[in-house]
């Protein structure tokens, strides 16, 4: 449509095309933007450009950083013999915000979907497989997502990682805390039940 | 917080300032936008600068345009004798969008809030008032919106308007079209109500 300017249009289409933004959302940005101070226009644009151009794969871990190794992995409190392998940065991100996971991670940038086309060779596992050769390490725990995808990707990890002796767990699912048995689904309510320990 | 390098952090905060977007959405962009191709973000920051640098009030209706004088008010096929006044920009091409309305506009950049502290200074109300003035005009419409601030303002506009001798006229409120009675509020139903015509 053309009822705004040109340079309008065009920064409505462009926010638009980014996820969870739609033609009315993006439209209400772009007023936004056209009157927002210039210094703050600049600061936001260079942000992007910035975080596109500077941020790149830790080179033992694979997380997005903007140094060569990221600040888990150069850290030597850390317990580096333990490694939680994660689907994403903002995974990686959730266990660090519980302050109580010690270890270090491996973030696989995706979860294997035969849905979507994506293969083992698609996520960063060839590098995992190289550091568990490499380093010494005790445990890889599987924190891929409770989904089919990140099942599937677990499932096919672990039969990685088994024949090197190396122990292999899976984080638990189950019933979240604070969670009410009536309004959950029945996948979550028998993978609990199996799950189920001794008190 | 610290999860995430410095870049993406950057780029989360100045996200998140954006109206509509939280931290969670902001996260969710900044990290969709570090695995976007570089010509793509290249093209998503300049369309920013650009709108922000280039886009400017029409010299004559005040809505924002890449030209001096915008698309409609150069349009010598328009009657140039009928204004509508609009609060903003979307407003404007909401009436644009249904293609039956041949006046031009004016657009007020907001509307009367003695909350907000917006008087009559602070609005393109002085730019309508020296069209008018300057122009042969029939009739002002006012499209202000059927707001507390927008009736304040269509109010002060009309006061104004009257005493040069022109036309004021001011767009119907009522049961929207395919409204359901039932769930329509109170004022609106008194309002359809007082502004009932024959049949």
């Amino acid at each position: 449509m053309n009822l705004y300017s040109g340079h309008i249009n065009k920064l409505i289409e462009e926010l638009a095309s980014l996820p969870g933004i739609g033609d009315k959302s993006a439209g209400r940005l772009a007023f936004h933007i056209v009157h927002m101070p210039k210094d703050r226009v600049t600061r936001l644009a260079s942000a992007i450009t910035d975080a596109r151009e500077h941020v790149h794969h830790c080179k033992v871990c694979c997380t997005l950083t903007d140094d060569e190794i990221c600040p888990i992995c150069a850290n030597k409190d850390r317990d580096h013999r333990t490694i939680m392998v994660v689907e994403n940065t903002r995974d990686q991100a959730a266990y660090e915000k519980t302050g109580k996971y010690n270890g270090v991670y491996h973030v696989l940038h995706g979860a294997i979907s035969p849905m979507l086309g994506i293969g083992p060779g698609d996520i960063r596992l060839a590098e995992l497989m190289k550091r568990l050769a490499a380093d010494d390490v005790d445990e890889v725990i599987i924190a891929t997502n409770s989904s089919l995808e990140g099942e599937t990707t677990a499932m096919y990890i672990s039969k990685l990682v088994k024949p090197t002796g190396i122990r292999c767990t899976r984080i638990a699912s189950g019933v979240p805390v604070g969670g009410d048995l009536e309004y959950i689904d029945e996948v979550t309510l028998l993978r609990a039940l199996e799950g189920r320990t001794e008190v």
